[in-house]
C-alpha cells in the first residue's frame, strides 16, 4: 500500500516545535511494517528528530542553530527578504526538510525519547503545508 | 512499481548548484503517488533542497558553510588530497547525501521554491554519479 | 517486498565509527532494485555516510563537529544530563538520525569510498538501537 495525505502544521513562532501529536493525529491507519516520510514544502523551515521529553533541549537546539548562522553576517546578498531569511535558508539545508522514519506493529516506530521538531526558522513564517507518504503491508 | 536510474550530473565548479532540471529530465513517468530517492555516491559533494529563484541564496549558502568549515584548520589530519578535502568531507555530512521527495498526481511535490540542489564542495569535483530510485503506484 | 529488521550496535566510545560491515552482516537477501532505510532509535547519536577508508577523516569529522558545538556553552539549560549531552542533541540534529541508500543488483549501493558511520555522540553512549526496513522487488 502506498498512502498519501497533505497537512497543514499552523503557524508558530520561530522556535523549535514539537509537532509528533500534531502528525500522528493527520495519520491514517498503518500498514503492519514500511516507512513513512514526512516532507514540508518550504525553504526557511525544516523537519528534524530529537528529544520529546524536555522542552530546554528545543531551547536550545535553537541558540545552537542561532549562533551556528547568525543575522547580518557580513557578505551576504540575500538579504531583502529580511535579517532572518537568509539564516533560515541555511538552517533548513542543516536540519534537511525531509525525514524517514520506519513502521513497525502499525506504529511510528520512533525511539522512547524521540520526538518529531518542526524548526521554525522564521520569525514570521506562517501555517507551513506538508505532505506524509507512507509505502507498507 | 519500482524503477531505478543512474545519472552522471556533468562536473561544476565548487558552488551550490540548482539541479532540478537536470534530474528532472532524467526521469522516467512518475507513478501517480510514491517517492523518490535521489543518492548522490560520493564523499565530497552533498545533495539539498532549498530555494530556487535566487541564486543569491546559493551563494549566500556556500559563504555560511565555508565559514562553518573552513579550510587549514588546525588539528586536522586528513589533509594529503588538499585543503579543499576535508571540510567537503564534513559539509557533506552537515547536508547529507541522500533525498526523499514525495510524487503526488505524476510529479515531484517540491514547494514552489523548492529546487534540488548539487552542493559541491570541492575546487575540482568531477562528474558526480546519481541515482535515483523511484517506488510508487 | 518489505522487510524489517531490529539490530543492536554494540556500545562504542564517542567518536564516528564506520558499521557498514555490523549493518551488511545483519542484512538479509536483498531484492533487485529497491531502497534501505538505517534508522537510529536514539536522540544523542547520529547516522551519517562518508569517507570510509581513512580513519582519519573520522577524526577530523568528530573534531569539526566538537568545534560546532562545544560543551559548556553560556545560556544552555539542558545540563543536567552532562556536559556532551545537549552537544550530543544539536549535532544528531545536524547529521540526522536516519539514511536512505538504494539497493542495485542485489546489493546497497554505495559508492566506493562511502562507508555508513554511526557517529556517537556521548561519551558513554550504550549500545544502540537500529531499524532496517528495505523496500524493493
Amino acid at each position: 500500500m502506498i498512502e498519501q495525505i497533505q497537512l497543514t502544521l499552523r503557524a508558530r513562532p520561530r522556535g523549535i516545535h514539537l509537532v509528533t501529536d500534531e502528525i500522528l493525529r493527520g495519520l491514517p491507519s498503518l500498514p503492519l511494517k514500511g516507512l513513512v516520510n514526512v516532507f514540508v514544502h518550504h525553504t526557511s523551515c525544516g523537519l528534524a528528530i530529537n528529544e520529546s521529553y524536555d522542552p530546554d533541549v528545543r531551547h536550545d537546539l535553537e541558540a545552537v542553530l542561532d549562533r551556528l548562522v547568525p543575522e547580518n553576517e557580513p557578505g551576504m546578498l540575500h538579504t531583502l527578504e529580511g535579517a532572518d531569511d537568509m539564516p533560515a535558508h541555511a538552517k533548513a539545508v542543516l536540519s534537511g526538510v525531509s525525514l524517514v522514519i520506519p513502521i513497525s506493529n502499525h506504529r511510528l516506530a520512533l525511539g522512547t525519547w524521540q520526538g518529531i521538531y518542526l524548526c521554525e526558522y522564521r520569525n514570521d513564517g506562517g501555517p507551513r503545508r506538508i505532505t506524509i507518504t507512507i509505502i507498507g503491508k
